[in-house]
Formats: structure tokens, C-alpha cells, sequence
């Protein structure tokens, strides 16, 4: 059936929703499911509602074949269990005594339903039952939804989701993401199913919730699938009991103006600066002064005239000039009267160090707050963190203590005790940053502000960020679809299971979304995520350090067979696959490694070659325009130690990259403990080299490609 | 059906496979099936062979109901694509002109195929299809099958294996093996299938396929289950070309007899030993004068006088007295010469560094040191290795320098470059190791042989491998089932994937075995699988360390609120749960926390508290009987450093200790680089602890409770 245009469907199903509303109602009926179907071009079996047994018997006759006999009641949702489904009824007679059956059940059922009838629908052929179906989800608004149909995969949770609405090709990708693909393109000589029409059905139902934001919930299930289309045996829609409540929205020109401020400030003051050793105040200032900050620092205290040196004021009011940021470093309990005065100042950006808010229960003291920033335009970051560093600017507002190391990853977490396994791992691996930042409560900047800015940051090469809920999903899959094209985007999302979740709804008071959502729909904006903390550390390091790939074609040269093998198992896990090696390139690499060594890939140049062997693989890898990726395997020995293969891999890849070659490479060591140095060397010299370890160079070469695919980098 | 009694049914089958055999067929037909179905009791409908068209009506009026009926042709395996099957046949009319069609069909079909008849079958009922069936497995031998039927399994490969024969026990246990174990359970209404009967079809094909090795494969497929039984609707049976070839075994005593000879020597003989610095047999001469090996070292060399002090003799039959091993350091074309004289010597282990055999391709070089060997009852370990070490009796016969940390760990390697890996992270991280083990090409000593040792020495608390391959499966499972209930067994499995079996075949030129298989049957041996290198090293470490958990009750205790819920997602992972805090144990730990810290599961202390804190609630953590294990997380704070931290930690767990009360604990440590030295602290003080990640101490507790459950410690 072709659906109607625009305006006119809106406004039908308006009218229809409007009248269910009316008669106090969330669920509608089989007919008027048909309505919305019908308005909407989803394609659904032609029927008719039969309010009496001779009607039931006239409209069956009109459809060729037998018809399934569905009992019709505003308040019989699950009808089968009401023995009021009926099919394959075929003949006058067997559809009067299958009406009455059905009635009777009904009353048996339920004796107080209204009984509108019995709907008579054509029978639906033989083919792959499918679901599509579409709910609000908490994070992410409406949701689409698509899987096979059937008690298997209820039981398998085998089942994709996309941010309605979706375009062509996104629904056809649902199609594809599901485990069970191979089921739709036939399987065991079943012919594939209509890939088009099937899509088309999951297209309208996202349109569908995304005219009618009041729609909860559709249900077409099951679909029936078949070489020739996709008709739906069963429409059910279920309404919201409330509208959702708006949230307050910022233009990315507004995000970037208060971010600049904010992550590059000329002035700053800081709320409860004191002279006290142990204070947070104290460390704060010590921090900005030690950490080299070059713009204003203004203490402010009602104590004191100077604090380290710089003057201090009463009030944050008496400061002169333009002010950025006002670090807080003051107990809970004043921070609303200090906010008042930083909105009178016109300070754009409040930095909330202290606890005691949402965190430990005090909901309206953070709602107090954040009614006041709203007042003045202020923005929040925080409360409960332990502050911001912006390493390009030497500006180390937090009470941990300065870090050193400028590069270009820029990470953030909600939780404080993760912002410090941030610190210190970033400090012992000596990884460059361009800033780590505290989010905390999220009581108003959050994961979508701070991904606007790294986006168009220049310092920043690779964003990384730890969260346990998203205040905003589709704020946030909007910022990400930004920034993916630019840069990398890698989240930890912390309570993925059930007792992660559990756990997160005690710490943070959020309310967790079913992680089969966040993983869709983070996949769908291009985000790398973290299967936990220390790999998103591990990324955050290896990501700014590889060049993007530019193919699919990776090979592993090692000089022990058995990490070859252990690599390769990296490369299928991490959803890479292993160059097949044209015949002429294998007798390249033949050329340079012993007859019993393996060519093909793994390339086995064997253990007890000389670094001319290592040299001279790895030259043939970068030089050959056909390799995209190298993955070294390195075995310790007398012949090739650890530093010399570090050096000679070091020079060539730097020699390749003054050619203008790069491609990513990344290295595996396997020796005694020299070979930590050389991995050291070789990090530095942005090969990403890791020693004890066959599955971490791998799975950061992994992560790479998922981002240049992403990003659009590999076709 | 009852089946027959052992002697009857096995010289029945026999008589119809020598049958079979003797007419040149691998594949049985349908009745053929049914007779060995009958003789093993396995369920399947009534049948019988219609020779002709008024046989099968005549067959077909003596079912109650309609038939199946299906072309019988020892040519025709496929019988559906010959259209030789057709289903629901009732009436004496639609069975004659059915057997017609089938009968067209099949000469359609195969023109040349030999048509003995059609089959009419009883139609079975509706039910869950399932499949049962056996293969053999070149590495396991015999092995079981069990999954759900369908096109949606076959695609998602849900299924499980055991090695044959199953008892009842194992048999049940595959029901719940599979991920859509649930459907056998009933869902949406539908009933539970009879479980008994469905483990009994699977432990009858065991039987089966025990009884006749020469029988290749076995598949039940459909089997139909219902709430009522289990019934075979087709069983398959093809037999396999040629009989496997026996493998020389030892007798449990004789392995520990050679073993301890090699593990515990009173006297070495070094073959090839030399003064020249760089030469392997300079290393090993050193290594173990230097490791201070107390036995007798005799270097052998025929130009030699003196080596290293030690009086060298021209050949090994010159060295007197009794010598337990001799350890080879020459070119691999000398060996067979000098093995003679170690046979002739009657030394009972040759261990074999040189490489130059099968890895590079000489395999019957390598054919004629196992003859020798054999012929002289000469046990053999490697050739390709480098070496082994023995801590405990400061034993280091490897060209790699001598490792000092004695301890609980026995490590080994089928490849060398994992050999050096295990060495560099033992060094770096002080692993306490018993002994480190290269295998190489394994001809003769293997993985069960170093398992039924390490099984029994009382220094090894542990055992970790990474293998490519298992010569012999079966010999494997035994001896790790042997061992298992003493102490863990690790195993890296190398070749997981397809790229990574690939590149094992490469390497060792080993048929690595379906990883499914070896997945399901090393769990059913008890071992615990490390899904990496890393993860190998890191559980060799760990285990060791922690003491066996005697419950499942879990707790973790953080201050920090972000670790809390990363724990709980690892602690899922590792397919682990969180204990139920009862009421009085809440209001136990409230005591001691603010009261916006979250008690329940995890206990989140918050992230300001004082070392007393830590301290209180890790005390009544070990204290209540409830609690099995603790997982610490740990945040960075001036009020409690990591040191502090670790002290207090150590403390009370060593406290506890004294008092008889031992249980795993763990700790992730969120902080700066100071977290790194308190958790060295705290690891040598037996508490698991990583900084910088929440995923290794669980996954490594996680490790010791597989171990727990698989030794039968938890009930």
C-alpha cells in the first residue's frame, strides 16, 4: 500500500491517537494499528473487523485462502493466551463456529472486556519471521529495533538497535548486525529474503515514533519475510503515560564559545584559595602556580590579602577585569551564595571541586545550584571532581599534582578515583595529553559539551572518556558523528552488566540504559569502545602515536613462530584479517629469510636471524604499496638483543615516514626483561610496542582500524 | 525400546559393519541405521522397508496416523535434494503415488543409483529439534555433539562436545552447555523436554561410538524432544577409511619414574659442551655451573680436556656412573650419532636444544631420533627448545640466563619465543616459578607427561602451558584430570582462531583440532583456558598467591564509587556473582561508612575516608563467614596514600591468616604512580593487586574459581 504524504498521515494518526487518548487508553487495537500501518505504508496483511458472524463469514470469503481469526478488545493485550487467535480457518462454516469459539473464550477470559469484534485477515505465506519494533529508550530517546523472530532468538538476545529516525542504508545495516545475518540471505538452499522491502518496513516504524514522540512503543511481530517482501502479521503500538521533559540546549557556537574559555583562560579565580598545606584550596593554587599557568590567578578568600603570593579578595565581585573560570574549593554547603556572586561577576564557567551533592543524596542542594547557574548563564563542570589539567596551557586546576607530558589525548572521566588511574598511568607510561578532565555529577557540562570542543581543539588528536550514563544520548551521538570524522573517539562505559549497572545506580543516582542499546548506537557513531579501563588507557596512549591505515592489508612478520600464531589470533579477534599474500610478494619476502622459514602470512623470518633479516622484512613491508598495517613479532635472542631490533625497527619506520610513508606499526616483544627498554624506545618513536604480550599491540591496531572505518578512511 | 546386552549388541553390529564393509561402503542406509539404533536402545520412530508399492500401504495402514516415507539407496545420502523424501503421507491412495514419486525422483535423481526400497516411518511428533550426534576428532578422538536443530543453530553455532564415552552426569550437563539452554526448559509457556531421555540418547551414541572405533560419525539429526521422550527421526552412521594408528603409552609409573630423573637429576651430561663464549654449549655449561646445580656435570666434547672446570669426555659412553639426563648442544645433523651413545649409556632423558627437524621441514631426521630413542627406551624432550630450568634444584639447562625467584608456578612452552616471554615477565614481575619447560617439536615428552609430574611435585602449586596442539588429547585430559583436583592447570591455546590454526600449521606442522572442541573439552577436563599470552602469565603469577575461595559470596569494598562499578562489570565477566548482602551484614558495614556511602554490593566506602575505614570493613569482610572473597578497590587520597593502604591491607590479611582465615582477596589500586609500588607490596603479602585496571584482579580471581569449582571445592 503506497503511505500517505506527509502532512495528511500526520494529521490522520493525530486525529487517531488524539481519539484513543480521549477514551483514557495507552494500548490501541488491531484496527486501528491497521490505521497507522496503513498511514504509514507499513505493509500488513489485508483484514477486516467482523462485528458478527455473518460479516465474519462475508469477509472471508473476499480473501483468497484460508484467514487467521484474531478476537478484537481494548482490553485483551495478549490475545492467544486469551484463546482468542484462530488460523488457517477456512470455509463458511469453520469461520462461524471458529467466531463463536473465539467470543466464547474471550468471556471465559475476561468477562468484563469490551468485545469489538473479531478481525478476519488474510493468512500470511511461509517465510523468515522477523521482529522490527521501536521503544523510548531512557538515554537515547526512540530506538529502533530489529531481529529474527521466533523463541531462539528471544532466547539468544539476538537483536540490533539504531537512534530513529534511519535513513536507507543505516536500516539495511540493521539487516547485517544482527549474528544470525545469514538466516536473511538464505541458508540451506531457502531462497534470501526481500532485503529492500524489509528495511522499508524498519524505516517507517522510525518514522513513524519519531512524528509521534508520545508513541512508547511498536511491536511488529512477527514480520513474515520472503523473497517477495515483508508483510507484518501483527501491529501493536502502546502510548506514553507522560511527555518527556525538555532539555536545556546549547548551539555548538555557544558549547565552543564557553569551552574555549573554559579549556583556554586568560583569568582565573579560585574560591577558597587558602595558605593552608592539606587544603584543597592550598593545592589548587599551588598547582596553578607550579603548573606554570600563564594567565591571571586571583585568589579569593575573606581571610586573607595574598595567598602564595598573589593578592587576594573578599569576593570573586571585587576581582577586576574579565574572569573565565572560577575554580571552587570551598565546602558544599557554600557554594550557592559564591555562585550567586560569579553569576553577578559574569563569569561563564564555574569549576565545582567540592562533594556533597547529588552524589551523597543532596539532590536539591544540586538542584539549588543549578537553578542559579541557569539564572546567570553560568555553566557548571561538576560538582565532585577533582578539577581540570589543559596541558597546552600549563593549567592544572586540581588538587592532584601537575602533569608534564603534552601530547594529544585528551580524556575524561565521571568518577574521580578513575580521573586518578588516568593520572597515574598517563604519568608512568609517559603518555602525551592534551588535558584531563573531571566530569563528576554532570549537575550541566557533560560528555557532548567536552567532545565539541577536543573536536576542534588543534592539541587534541584522540578523545577517551570514561562514563557511566549519558545524560543526553543523541546530544552526545550528534557530537560524536562531528568528531569521528576528525579525530577518534574511544568510551569506557562503565555498568555494562547488570551488576556493573546495579552498581552505577547506587554511585551516581543515573539511571543505567541496557547496554545492548549503548553498544549499537555507540558502534553506530563511529565510537571506539573500551572493553574496560586499562584498555581505554592503552588506547588513549597508542592511538595519537599510529598513523590511520590506509587498506585492510596487515602482516605479521615475526621472528618466533609461535607468537605468529598467537598474533593471528589477535587479528581474528580484533575483526582484522591477515593479508593473502600475492605470489610475487611472497617470493620477496623469501629472498630474505631462511628456506624452512614460512613466507605466506605470518612472514616466519625464524629465531635466530640476524637484525639484517628484521631490516629487510620490515623495508619490504613499509616499500610495498600492496601492505597497509605491520604487526612484528620479536624473539629475544644472542644474534638480534632487544635494543638493536628497537633501533633498527625505530630508523626504518622514521626513514618511511620522511619518504612519506606511514602505516601503522606495532610490535610484540618476547624476551627477557631488556626487552621493556626496547619497547620504551620504540612507543617514543611512535611504533606502539609492547613486551609479555601478543593481544595488546593487536587490539590497539584494532581499535585504529575501527576508527578509520569510522571515519570513513577505509572503502 | 530396550537395547541389548553388551556382548549380544556388539557382536550384532559387528556382523552388519564387517557387512557393510565387505560390499565397500563407508555409509550405512536408513534400516542399517535402525538396526544399530535398536541395538543401542537409541529411540527412533517405527519403520519398515517397503520393497514395493503395496508393501507400503500395507506398512502404512499399521501406523497409527500419517507416514514419512523415504527413498532407501546405499548411493543416495542426500535423500531430501533427490526428492526422495515426503512428509505427513496418509491413505492408502497418496501412499501409492507417493512411493511412485519418490522412487522417479531418486532415478532422476542418480540414474545408477541401486533403489532397495522406500522406507515408510511413523510421522513423529511436534516437539524441539535437536541433534545428537559423534565425530572423531584427531585430536580427542571420540567425541559427542549436542545442539538445538534448525538453520538458526547451524548458522550460530551453538553447540557442545565431550569426550565419548558420556555417563549420565556428563550427558545432562551438555542440555545446559549450550547458549539456548533456556528452550530445553520451556519458554513462552512451552513445556520442558524430558531431559533424562535426551541425555540418554546422547550417552547411547557414546556407547556406540566407543564400541566401534572404526565408526567415523554418528548424527541423530533431527532428534525430536518432548515433554514425553526423545526420539531419533533420523540416525546417520558412516564409517571411517582406514584404522588410527596406536600411539606407544606409558604407564603412570614409568612417566613419573623418567620424570623425576629429568626434573630431579643427580647427574648431567652436557653433549657438545664448550669453552667458546656464544656457543650454545658454552651457555648451557655456564648456566647450570653458574644457576648452582649441586649433581655431577660431565661436559662431553672430543677436543676438549676441561670445560669450565670440568673434566670433559670424548664421548658420553666415557662418563662414569649413572647419568640422568643429557642435554644436547650440537648441530642437529650430529644428533642421531651421539643419541646411540646416550642409549647405549642408558641415560633414560635426551633433552634436545639443536633445531634443524620437523619445524624446518626435516621430518625424517627427526623420524630417526625418535626410532633411536625408542629403541633404546631413551625419552626424549624437544628437539628446538631452549632448554628447561628447575628452580628448586637450581637446575638451568637452557642457553637463557639463570632465574632465581623460586616458587609455586611450573611453566611450559611449545614455542621458544613464548619460552622467553614467560622468562622476561617472571623476572620483571618476581614470579615465584618451580620450573620453566620448552616442549618444541614434542617428539616423544608432551604436555601429559610434564602434567603427571608437576601433578605430583610438591614445589609446583600451579601449572601453566601454552601449547599449539595436544599429540594425544585423551592422554591430556587424563592427566590433567589427575591433576586438577591437586592444584589449577592453565593452558594457553594457540591456533584459536581460523588465521591463528593457519599460522600454527605453518609453524609445527600440527592438525589443530576445531577450537569448539578443545574449548568444551579442556572445560570438562577442569583446566582453565587464558584467552591470551598475557593472561597466561598473569594467572601463573596469581594463582599461586591466592588461597583456593571456599564459597561463591563475593564482596567488593571501594573508595572509589567509579571502581565499584567497573568491578562489578568484571566481575560478570568472569561469570562470577555478587554476594546478596543480608540485612545485619549491611547495617555491620553502614557502621562504619558515611551515611551517603552505599553499603549493599559493592560497599562503597566513598573517597575521603581514612585508613581506619579501609581497615574496618576489609576486617569484617574476612571476619563474617559469609564472605568468600573480597575485592578491593582502591582510590589514590592524602588522607590515605597507596602505601598506607597497602600496609594496612597486608596486615590484616596476614593477621587473619595466623587466625586459620583464609580468603582470596584482590585489589585494583586507582591512583598515581605510587599505586604501582603498593601493589608489588601487596602482591608479595598474598593480595592479588594491579594498578591501573579493574578487569585483572577479577579476571584473575575469576581463574581460581573456575579452578575451585572444577577441583570440586565448591559445592
Amino acid at each position: 500500500m503506497t503511505p500517505l504524504t506527509g502532512g495528511t498521515r500526520v494529521q490522520k494518526v493525530r486525529g487517531l491517537l488524539d481519539a484513543v487518548r480521549a477514551e483514557g487508553r495507552t494500548a490501541l487495537t488491531a484496527p486501528e494499528g491497521k490505521v497507522i500501518a496503513d498511514a504509514y505504508g507499513i505493509a500488513v496483511p489485508g483484514e477486516r473487523l467482523a462485528k458478527d458472524v455473518d460479516e465474519a463469514v462475508s469477509f472471508a470469503a473476499r480473501f483468497d485462502g484460508p484467514v487467521v481469526m484474531k478476537i478484537v478488545s481494548p482490553d485483551i493485550l495478549h490475545k492467544t493466551d486469551a484463546g482468542g487467535v484462530m488460523v488457517g480457518v477456512a470455509g463458511a462454516a469453520d469461520v462461524k463456529s471458529a467466531f463463536h469459539t473465539i467470543v466464547d473464550n474471550a468471556r471465559a477470559y475476561a468477562p468484563d472486556a469490551r468485545i469489538d469484534g473479531v478481525q478476519v485477515q488474510e493468512l500470511l505465506p511461509q517465510g523468515q519471521e522477523v521482529i522490527v519494533g521501536a521503544v523510548t529508550d531512557p538515554t537515547f530517546g526512540k530506538v529502533v529495533a530489529f531481529g529474527l523472530g521466533g523463541v531462539l532468538v528471544e532466547v539468544l538476545k539476538d537483536v540490533t538497535f539504531r537512534l530513529a529516525p534511519v535513513d536507507d542504508g543505516e536500516a539495511a545495516s540493521m539487516l547485517d548486525s544482527i549474528r544470525a545475518a545469514e538466516v536473511l540471505r538464505g541458508v540451506r538452499g531457502a531462497e534470501p529474503v526481500d532485503r529492500t522491502a524489509l528495511a522499508e518496513q524498519i524505516r517507517r516504524v522510525s518514522e513513524l515514533v519519531t512524528d509521534f514522540p508520545e508513541i512508547a512503543e511498536v511491536d511488529l511481530n512477527p514480520v513474515i519475510a520472503t523473497a517477495d517482501g515483508a508483510v507484518a502479521a501483527d501491529i501493536r503500538v502502546i502510548l506514553a503515560e507522560g511527555a518527556p521533559k525538555p532539555r536545556r540546549t546549547f548551539t555548538r557556537e555557544e558549547i565552543l564559545g564557553t569551552m574555549r574559555r573554559l579549556m583556554e583562560p586568560r583569568s582565573i579565580a579560585v574560591i577558597g584559595a587558602s595558605n593552608e598545606a592539606g587544603k584543597i584550596g592550598n593545592s589548587v593554587m599551588r598547582n596553578l602556580i607550579d603548573g606554570g599557568f600563564s594567565g591571571e590567578i586571583h585568589p579569593v578568600n575573606p581571610k586573607a590579602d595574598d595567598i602564595l603570593g598573589h593578592k587576594a579578595y573578599k569576593s570573586v565581585t571585587d576581582v577586576p577585569g574579565e574572569v573565565d573560570v572560577a575554580v571552587f574549593a570551598i565546602p558544599a554547603k557554600f557554594v550557592a551564595a559564591a555562585l550567586k556572586e560569579v553569576g553577578r561577576k559574569g563569569i561563564p564557567n564555574a569549576v565545582l571541586i567540592p562533594s556533597g551533592f547529588a552524589e551523597t543524596g543532596e539532590h536539591e542542594m544540586q538542584a539549588e545550584i543549578v537553578s542559579i547557574a541557569e539564572e546567570h548563564g553560568t555553566r557548571l563542570l561538576g560538582p565532585n571532581i577533582y578539577g581540570y589539567y589543559a596541558t597546552w596551557q600549563d593549567l592544572c586546576a586540581t588538587f592532584c599534582t601537575p602533569y608534564d607530558v603534552k601530547g594529544g589525548v585528551a580524556l575524561t572521566s565521571q568518577s574521580g578515583g578513575i580521573g586518578m588511574a588516568i593520572l597515574g598511568f598517563a604519568r608512568t607510561t609517559r603518555t602525551g595529553v592534551s588535558a584531563i578532565v573531571g566530569l563528576g555529577n554532570k549537575s550541566d557540562i557533560d560528555e557532548d559539551d567536552l567532545l565539541t570542543w577536543f573536536g576542534e581543539d588543534p592539541n587534541t588528536e584522540c578523545i577517551a572518556m570514561h562514563l557511566e550514563d549519558l545524560k543526553d544520548g543523541r546530544a552526545f551521538v550528534e557530537a560524536a558523528r562531528a568528531t569521528v570524522p576528525k579525530k577518534p573517539v574511544v568510551v569506557l562505559k562503565a555498568g555494562r552488566t547488570a551488576a556493573g549497572a546495579k552498581a552505577a545506580g547506587s554511585h551516581t543516582g543515573a539511571l543505567a540504559g541496557d547496554d545492548a542499546v549503548y553498544d549499537d548506537i555507540l558502534r553506530q557513531a563511529g565510537v571506539i569502545r573500551a572493553p574496560g579501563l586499562n584498555e581505554m588507557l592503552e588506547y588513549a596512549r597508542a592511538l595519537p602515536v599510529l598513523p590511520a591505515p590506509q587498506g585492510d592489508n596487515i602482516v605479521i612478520i615475526t621472528g618466533a613462530g609461535g607468537s605468529g600464531v598467537l598474533l593471528s589470533d589477535a587479528v581474528t579477534d580484533n575483526g582484522l584479517s591477515l593479508m593473502e599474500i600475492p605470489p610475487d610478494l611472497d617470493a620477496s619476502f623469501r629472498k630474505f629469510i631462511p628456506p624452512f622459514g614460512a613466507a605466506g602470512n605470518p612472514v616466519d623470518i625464524t629465531g635466530g636471524e640476524p637484525p639484517s633479516t628484521y631490516e629487510a622484512t620490515i623495508r619490504l613491508g613499509l616499500e610495498d604499496p600492496r601492505i597497509h598495517a605491520l604487526v612484528l613479532g620479536y624473539w629475544h635472542t644472542i644474534v638480534t638483543p632487544p635494543m638493536v631490533f628497537a633501533e633498527l625497527t625505530a630508523r626504518v619506520v622514521a626513514e618511511f615516514r620522511e619518504r612519506g610513508i606511514e602505516k601503522p606499526v606495532v610490535a610484540s616483544l618476547a624476551g627477557d626483561t631488556e626487552v621493556e627498554e626496547a619497547c620504551a624506545y620504540l612507543f617514543e618513536r611512535g611504533v606502539v610496542a609492547y613486551p609479555y604480550t601478543t593481544e595488546k599491540p593487536v587490539a590497539v591496531l584494532g581499535a585504529k582500524y575501527r576508527w578509520a572505518r569510522a571515519a570513513g578512511l577505509l572503502t
